[in-house]
């Protein structure tokens, strides 16, 4: 008997897949990975096999490699780094009357596995029959703690189903996996084919540790596990522990009725610092602490901490039970990826999997603090702090590139540079402003005095100091900034790029307001009142270009005078483009990939004029053929801002259901964090109008037609409120602190304990903007979705 | 005894080196280089060792390897190609009485070399005692026969000078020879190392024979040696050979006053194609043809072919006698490289050195063949003819990307792209115009009509169709050409190259005026009246970007905004710059490394005002580094046409000196073809005013202050005619051939056998560029150079 599967199952606050399918086991791994931004556990099943890739990555823990290249320059980063797979601390095997459990082998009666967003668990059920006919239910329950950051915890029940028989459980740790991995550049594989180097190995009891160094990188780890064991009488352990393996067997009878429970606690360090024996003491003291908290204990923190985070950041949506799925499951996998990172990056994975070289990205500040930063804070923060701790590498870069102040990788795990094309990677500068618009964003949002004078205020002023000198002012007094790629990475090293050229802007006013806060700071860094003078010098004159002729602003200069893309005669499979066509061509024409001009109509949306925001708009639509995930959440900002709020549906659901829906077929390598903020961007920013510009907080809500209602909650400056929106009214109420000042589509008012209901105003968005042909997003017609998903909703 | 070394001594028809200096050898090496544009041997002593780098050369002959990307992309090569040191046959070793001779021991009491430009023949006179202190003389004389194009002939002559002494020679075809690197890439390291595998060898009498074949590119090659030999009574005679060597040894006593003369006579042969065998058949053949003609004859040959040459090309410059010798060092390497290729290209370093993997390049085209096509038209002819039989490559590189006609490669041996980095490669598609270019150029000076119809009309469509796939009309109704890079490797992608869309224009033009004449090749490839009317009206409405304001053009679209590069603040060990700064900070700055707009000032010079070169010519002028080879001589040109006639003398010896005085620090790789063609230009196209837009020849000359007289020859049509300047008169005179139609000064006049002199008009140039600090050429004063000279001239 075999289960049928039909993919995940639609529920408010889960995400449920029946049957096994081993096709899909690598994407479902990458959905249902366990993270608190410390540690990661893809998905695996606990017995190993089968499997689609397996993962275990602690933030910041990486190999280097070389970087080869056929023609070198001057500047070219000469090492990469890529996320390791370190020891598994999943892996439970058991032994049926001496026959493997192996979901490939014998029959499964039952199976599913359910993630959990309130109790922050990953839960796996299943009934099988092993080829001899012996039948069992094993039910696992895992959870990677939030509240202490070094532990992860699984309990492993099995129970006879048709007599009593014999179980032996495997409890490993295991270094060294053999993985398969995507790679065609022969030094990754090399970096990732056995990545560590054994240190240190014991075992006693029903605890053991491993400690391992990376070979070339040299970072140090160390995993260690700890059981407790509910078995009938009878029980046989042994433990044994050499260089890449560690095992607890256990083996019993066990007569029907009656469970055999083990329950795991994992502890993880590492360091690039300490020694063996303090890596060896911090992982045990690690499990002493899951140990005194116990199972029990760690699920009802778990399911605390996770309580909390959903009375501040929850999003309710009516009408459409798939969407409001997949934004809980959003917003669950971003607390996962930022939560306890503690001045470590965000990777653009997370750490669901090893997709971009477990590498962090601007999209981490440009689209997923924005979520922490009114939900999370304190997450937001610790992000911002790792981009403050690697202010020397940054500082080293700008020198290198013959600039002042501080210039931040393109992507990186450690704070280096590893982004080996330097047209879309160096040359990108824009992700320094995107930080200081990050940094400008929590300092408003919280007005965390403490980290302005310890991070915030420095962070500002070494970009700040970056833009001056990669702009100057030309003979006709306007502040330029040539030779630089924006955003859309279909264009890249031109001339006065919009969005980078006002989120320069923003990142000079926003400097210059912070030295004036912490004068002290600015003086130690020897920012003086003409530097000050000079940031808002250029900021005042910072070159927008505008193409008076089309009543457009050009992405960058020059943009508009270039030929359009030939979308009609490029086959859908020929999709994404740059799999298809030379660089040299897709950027010499206008075809953007992702939101670029769109996005300063998002982020400096005080910039730009409704006018302008309308014609914009409609113009970058019939350019822009979304070849990446960053894309989607945007578009439905701006269509919501202008109007055309069922195309901003369009976008939000597509944004929300990337990686549950596997737009780009690849989330087989993790998900895309970058786009499941998206979601939260589609409702807060875009059906809720929210903008912050200035730390000033306004609203513009508006319902799709085909909603019934939405409600986000969020928190600012230590008070938390939920908006609910109505299709003609939008409500506002305060949930804790003081009350918050803001302004309904332009209207002043204060968000208080007492319930504000304002009416929605009319809006004409004008006539439809179109898409390149066959790249208007799917069309969400939620009376279909809903009779779909009638079955399992 | 040492030998004093004064590096190169000077003489108007030779190129002498006094003395050893081992750590000149490579440079040396480069210079004293022969070949015949199939076969080249670098300049290395018979005795294999001391050694700079031993290189022997087969046009076209190379080892493939990955290229290797980090992040890869569309469209980017994935072979590279590198020139690879064939089987050497200039090895002939001698032991003085079982003393090895080795210029590192024992004594020498004279040591030259003479590379001679009428006689085409390397000259090497040693005197040395060996460390048991016998004396002998050695003379070696050897040549790559121009007229014999498989063949190179070797003698050597041993003399021994204090009695009677047993002398052996040792005379070997040496394959696998190892060499150093200068490579940092571990692929070209691997196809360097080893690259030939033996598939034959044989040894009889005094011949024998090596066949192999490289290991990834599959190409096979032949070398095989026979040997005349005039010994006094005694002799002993042995041959081997095995799989990488074959080896004749004699032996014999030899009085004083007698000599030991051997004749070495090696045939080479290649083919992707043909089997052991017809190789071993094809350089047996080969060595039949140079027995019978024998050494004497070989040599009369030699000298009969120069003759030739000097009377069509020479250049005589009275006053400036280092200025005479380099001009004719440059003219007879051009010779070398070009003469024989016979559909193979030729590569920037010609067959002398190892330099840029071997590889041609626009080069070849621009600076190479516009000398060749006014000296030896039929080696340009055959150089173009290289270009055609690559055209099935370029097409498909052209698909490749996305275009139609044909994509000339930026780098190549066999025609298929090799360069690794797209933005300086692939993008600079100005290569395909610079063919056309020389297609049109060719045909305008030989009215070869049989060319055009089997080669220069499709060379001259295909690259029309690439343009107007490349370019397109704006709104405006101009033609656009966006995203390209021009010449100048200090700017990549941007749009509206001057250069570039001149010579699309000029090259649009010639195609139509070369499918109106051959309409019959016209159809065949589909050309119609629509087709042609495109090229037309694109040639017409070419978009040529002037910036009113300043009143110069911009090198591209947005240049002459960007900021001026920090000459000041840039110290002289920084240059070449792009070894100390990145492409990034280049790219966005005025800062030009080649000429690039003042190359279009040159080749398109029609499509300019006077003023607007001069006002143009200064601007670039303060703005141009030099840091490449091919700018001097282009210089030159222009400073001579707007009346800087001390700035073009300047440049002038720059260019014809750069190799003597190794100008780049890196002759040892090889000499700089095209800065070798940059002294005839800086001549011809400079104090001669020669121009050649649409076929009309029009001399403007002058000559500088600091020199008496300049005569230079050159064919038109058939006829050989000369041009002596004076410094208030020019006078023509027809050598041979019908009557030339020209203009002198703008004056239409006839040059016949009736020497006709007509008076240079005055000339304002107005105030003198300035250069960036520091990067103003080396003021030449003729009376110092004199003075110094004086020694040795």
């Amino acid at each position: 008997m075999s289960l049928v599967t039909r993919g995940y199952e639609c529920a408010p606050w889960e995400l449920r897949w029946r049957g096994l399918a081993v096709d899909q086991l690598q994407r479902t791994e990458s959905a249902f990975a366990l993270s608190n931004g410390h540690i990661g556990l893809r998905g695996t099943l606990e017995e190993g096999e089968p499997r689609g890739l397996p993962g275990t990555y602690l933030n910041g823990y990486y190999e280097e490699h070389e970087l080869p290249y056929a023609e070198a320059g001057y500047g070219y980063p000469e090492a990469g780094q890529t996320v390791v797979n370190v020891t598994d601390g999943k892996i439970i095997r058991l032994l049926v009357e001496d026959e493997p459990f192996d979901m490939r082998y014998g029959a499964a009666t039952e199976h599913d596995r359910v993630l959990d967003f309130r109790t922050g668990t990953l839960t796996r059920t299943t009934e099988w029959s092993s080829p001899t006919g012996r039948q069992v239910r094993v039910r696992t329950q895992r959870l990677v703690s939030f509240t202490q950051r070094a532990v992860v915890a699984i309990r492993y029940e099995v129970e006879p189903l048709d007599g009593k028989m014999q179980l032996v459980l495997q409890s490993d740790l295991l270094a060294n996996e053999p993985i398969e991995t995507d790679t065609t550049d022969p030094r990754v594989a090399a970096a990732l084919q056995s990545p560590l180097e054994s240190e240190f190995y014991l075992a006693d009891g029903y605890r053991a540790v491993l400690v391992h160094r990376t070979k070339r990188s040299g970072l140090r780890m160390a995993a260690a596990m700890d059981h407790q064991i509910e078995s009938p009488d009878g029980l046989r352990t042994d433990i044994l522990a050499e260089e890449d393996l560690a095992r607890l067997s256990i083996a019993v009878d066990v007569p029907q009725g009656k469970v055999l429970r083990m329950t795991k606690f994992v502890g993880y360090g590492w360091s690039a610092q300490r020694s063996v024996p303090a890596l060896r003491a911090q992982v045990d003291a690690a499990l002493a602490g899951a140990l005194q908290t116990g199972w029990d204990g760690l699920l009802a923190e778990q399911r605390a901490f996770l309580d909390d985070f959903w009375e501040t950041a929850d999003i309710e949506i009516d009408g459409d039970p798939e969407l409001q799925q997949a934004t809980r499951f959003a917003l669950f996998h971003i607390l996962q990826a930022g939560a306890r990172g503690e001045s470590r990056a965000i990777p653009g994975k997370g750490l669901t999997g090893p997709g971009y070289d477990g590498h962090a990205f601007w999209d981490t500040e440009s689209f997923v603090l924005p979520v922490l930063t009114y939900s999370v804070p304190e997450a937001a923060r610790d992000a911002l702090r790792w981009r403050h701790s690697t202010l020397p590498k940054a500082r080293e870069r700008a020198r290198q590139l013959g600039l002042r102040g501080a210039a931040f990788p393109w992507r990186s795990i450690n704070g280096a540079e590893c982004s080996a094309y330097w047209p879309a990677g160096t040359a990108a500068f824009h992700v320094s402003a995107d930080i200081a618009d990050a940094v400008a964003r929590y300092y408003w949002a919280t007005g965390d005095a403490e980290f302005e004078r310890q991070c915030g205020a420095e962070l500002l002023l070494e970009t700040a100091r970056l833009w001056m000198s990669l702009g100057h002012f030309d003979r006709h007094g306007r502040f330029r900034i040539d030779g630089v790629t924006g955003p859309d990475e279909y264009s890249a090293v031109s001339d006065n790029n919009v969005y980078t050229n006002l989120m320069a802007q923003r990142n000079l006013r926003e400097a210059a307001a912070s030295c004036e806060r912490v004068p002290e700071v600015a003086s130690l860094f020897g920012v003086d009142e003409t530097e000050l003078g000079g940031w808002r010098e250029a900021a005042e004159r910072m070159y927008v270009p505008y193409n008076e002729e089309l009543g457009v602003h050009p992405q960058s200069d020059g943009f508009t005078e270039h030929l359009d893309w030939d979308f009609a005669a490029t086959p859908p499979e020929n999709y994404p483009l740059l799999l298809h066509y030379p660089y040299f061509d897709l950027y010499r024409k206008q075809v953007v990939k992702q939101a670029d001009l769109v996005l300063a109509l998002h982020l400096r949306g005080d910039a730009f004029t409704a006018e302008q925001k309308r014609r914009d708009f409609a113009y970058y639509e019939a350019r822009t053929v979304r070849d990446s995930s960053l894309s989607a959440g945007t578009q439905a900002v701006i269509a919501a801002e202008v109007g055309h709020l069922d195309l901003a549906y369009d976008y939000l659901a597509e944004a929300a259901l990337t990686d549950l829906h596997d737009v780009h077929n690849n989330v087989r390598n993790g998900l895309h964090m970058a786009s499941l903020a998206g979601a939260w961007l589609g409702v807060v920013a875009g059906f809720g109008g929210m903008r912050d510009h200035d730390g000033k907080l306004t609203f513009a809500p508006r319902l799709p037609p085909a909603l019934d209602r939405i409600e986000f909650r969020m928190c600012f400056r230590g008070s938390r409120f939920a908006v609910e929106i109505h299709s003609d009214s939008a409500t506002y109420r305060l949930l804790s602190g003081k009350p918050v000042e803001i302004r309904h589509h332009g209207e002043p008012m204060s968000v208080t304990e007492e319930p504000a209901t304002r009416p929605v105003p009319e809006i004409d968005p004008g006539p439809a903007p179109h898409q390149p042909s066959g790249r208007a997003p799917v069309h969400r017609d939620p009376g279909r979705v809903r009779r779909n998903l009638a079955a399992s909703c």
